[in-house]
């Protein structure tokens, strides 16, 4: 299990003293309770340490302040939104100062005719959705955290979500960033325009590296004009592996779902004992498609409907409007709460060609049974991105080390398939060893290179992400 | 104008007798007339220096081998495809390497299922386009150079094209890369699959850099369905700021054309001049657009029409099939070859908010007047980004200075209304100091932070983009 290295010896209570001096004990606090409440987020296996202080910072200035006085002083910084993160990104580390965020939370600007909104990086991802909703727009990436999630955190950790299969995922929507680096310094990277090549590409640079090469503080999304209302099918499989290649065979019809999703037989049986929606007893795999194309959404539910019967499919269900579609999706909503009376559930979040999700969910089934753990397996499998989800007690010491080897397992069988550890979580603390298995030595002595080169005193975000040499 | 720094002494026959004997004669030429007609692209106003040797590379071990000797010896290397580029980023350097990829020419897969490809270097984008379009598939990018330039190329260059303003530019079709890095160890970006936040965006880092960073030898492209032939309608105006504000309202409407290029008065006048397309006298700028949207592309057009006709547009033309929108779209593809017979034309190649394309056309107006030198423009309004065109005599000196003087101030116009210096031909020699200007002290020192990260001996297509302090 990962555990946070020794953080350099800080005086705690000096820099404490010193925040407040420059920002005003309203933006620091040292008070142990409210430090330990903002320790961590919400990954599992994640220790987090005791902070120094916490920074609530109301400004871009407050962010460089609290950098220019942390690099001075060499102590580490972590840089946290709503800290909903799974994967242990936002935890704190012995001494240093949790820069939070969340009160950096106003829309600068919806500018409708180039279709862009400018935001600061607290602002809560439904309340950037509906704001540019008012306007007939639609920021797409939708992590299912989305009504307690920042922008300024789905950007730090390139966050994914539900409609990426057909509108990517939140790099993707990012066109430019105003981050403060480790000295304090203020970056403006990309453009506000929609095209622009002038230098390197330091906007995708600091999207998805979790706080350590710099903290976000502000924001230009670009925005699309709202889809209608999807409409929604529904198709159930005794076969998870005929479930799998009803997947890759309807992506390659060339139909553009604005949403495919897949839950296992394990997860039916799960979300059906929480709450009986209908599925029969022998449920293998069922899918879950939505279009939102205004002239092609029933086209496109005939295909997928064509192409599940011919794999197998028991029962394909269209629903004939929006409304009856939401209950279709019903059970894909209920499998994080289903899942919350059996104990706790480590989800993994491997990513794996179209073609190879049939293995895949095969493989996850055998680690099931190797490692003696109930393993249940949803997720986004149009982008061949699954959630498989390792149950297990943990009051239960020897159950809980199994769950553990379950979940790198299953990591493992990702990248033998051509995959990946991580499709939208992170790497945090929690995958950071299997990081340097995906990347490799180069790979890997390349990431060292840029982290020293933009944080030469190693004080963004420690320990999380990749080690320093 | 921009000049080659010079480089540091090279024992330049030393080097290419290292060369010859590691990688064979056939691979590296010393002959100076073939040193000499590859020494530079298509750039204007850009020095090329006299290069020791060119490796016409066939494998990522030729590459890697000669990035090893180069890194030994500290010899610059300058590495090119079909040096089609506008920006003097393939020239060479005195005493460099050239280290050419034209040979690296293969398609390594076309994944159907998946819907991506594997490509070398070397591969011509028509190639790449025409291979997949044989499985009905889509590779987006589409330059104007893309009958011969490469792939590599263009991902070097984050290459743009008329689709752009619907798929994107080069880099959103790149999900991996096979880069060898300055010393020529090989590095492996990204991943085949659909989505993956595993590290820092090292592939998004390389895509556009030019070269400064290291070596693009293989390439994952992201491919689409391919889309059904788009219809076209053409709006004729007489003001050109009307002809603007058609763009930025009909993009306001949600509509999302395959193509909506400009071109303003000065270009129709040439256009015309070399063959009568049957435009009005007092053309003042004429929009193209097109929709590829099968079931949607009338409605789009009917769309435009009508946003047209609120701006004042005189006639507005809607092809009733697809081999009629061709004819429509024959001034566009003119305005190239009607440039040749004048003199030369220096292009720029600014990107603007779409609300401000009126206050650029203006400007540029203003702008030839200032410098009494012509300047047509035109580009791909949709996205905000235009080509205005420096025409001028290259044998009367002071013309040619005026010209230069111009082209920098359309510049200055781009970055004052919010724009880029460049919005898809990239930096080169030829912006390198307005890409200074563009980014500020910051941003340039964060540039030259990861070059030297990267490029610890700068042997990297030194003085291009960038300067190192």
């Amino acid at each position: 299990m990962p555990s946070a290295a020794q953080p350099p010896p800080v005086a705690a209570v000096e820099m404490g003293a010193q925040l407040v001096a420059e920002l005003g004990d309203g933006v620091v606090t040292t008070d142990p309770d409210v430090l330990a409440s903002f320790s961590h987020d919400q990954a599992r296996f994640c220790p987090a340490g005791v902070p120094a202080a916490l920074v609530r910072a109301r400004s871009t200035d407050d962010v460089a302040t609290t950098l220019r006085l942390a690099h001075a002083a060499g102590i580490p910084v972590v840089p946290q939104g709503a800290r909903t993160g799974l994967a242990g990104g936002a935890n704190a580390i012995d001494g240093c100062i949790l820069l939070n965020l969340e009160r950096m939370n106003r829309i600068l600007r919806i500018d409708v005719g180039e279709q862009i909104a400018v935001v600061q990086p607290g602002v809560v991802n439904a309340e950037l959705s509906r704001a540019v909703g008012e306007h007939s727009l639609f920021y797409a990436p939708d992590p299912s955290s989305w009504e307690s999630s920042t922008i300024g955190g789905n950007v730090a950790t390139n966050a994914g979500g539900l409609c990426c299969v057909k509108y990517g995922v939140t790099g993707d929507s990012v066109r430019a960033l105003e981050v403060v680096l480790a000295d304090g310094s203020v970056l403006r990277t990309g453009r506000t325009t929609a095209k622009g090549v002038a230098g390197y590409d330091l906007t995708s640079l600091f999207v998805g590296s979790e706080g350590t090469l710099g903290v976000i503080t502000e924001v230009v999304v670009s925005l699309r004009p709202a889809p209608v209302p999807p409409l929604t099918a529904v198709a159930i499989f005794t076969d998870v592996v005929d479930t799998c290649n009803a997947v890759s065979d309807f992506m390659a019809t060339g139909v553009r779902p604005s949403l495919l999703e897949l839950m296992d037989g394990p997860t039916i049986k799960v979300v059906s004992a929480y709450r009986d929606l209908g599925f029969p007893e022998n449920t293998g795999g069922v899918l879950i498609a939505q279009s939102d194309d205004p002239s092609r959404a029933a086209t496109d539910l005939a295909t997928f409907a064509e192409v599940c019967r011919r794999h197998g499919a028991e029962e394909v269900v269209v629903a004939d409007d929006p409304a009856e579609g939401e209950l279709l999706i019903a059970a894909r909503r209920l499998v994080g709460p289903a899942h919350e009376p059996l104990g706790a559930t480590l989800v993994d979040d491997v990513c794996v060609p179209r073609a190879r999700l049939g293995d895949l969910l095969r493989g996850v089934e055998k680690i099931g049974v190797e490692y003696d753990v109930l393993v249940t397996c949803a997720g986004h499998a149009g982008d061949g991105n699954m959630h498989p989800g390792v149950v297990f007690d943990p009051t239960d010491e020897a159950a809980t080390a199994r769950a553990w080897e379950a979940f790198g397992a299953i990591m493992q069988l990702g990248l033998d398939l051509g995959g990946t550890i991580t499709g939208e979580h992170g790497v945090g603390l929690l995958k950071r060893s299997w990081l340097e298995t995906e990347l490799g030595d180069i790979a890997l002595t390349t990431h060292r290179s840029i982290k020293t080169a933009l944080d030469p005193r190693n004080i963004l975000n420690p320990t999380k992400v990749i080690t320093r040499q």
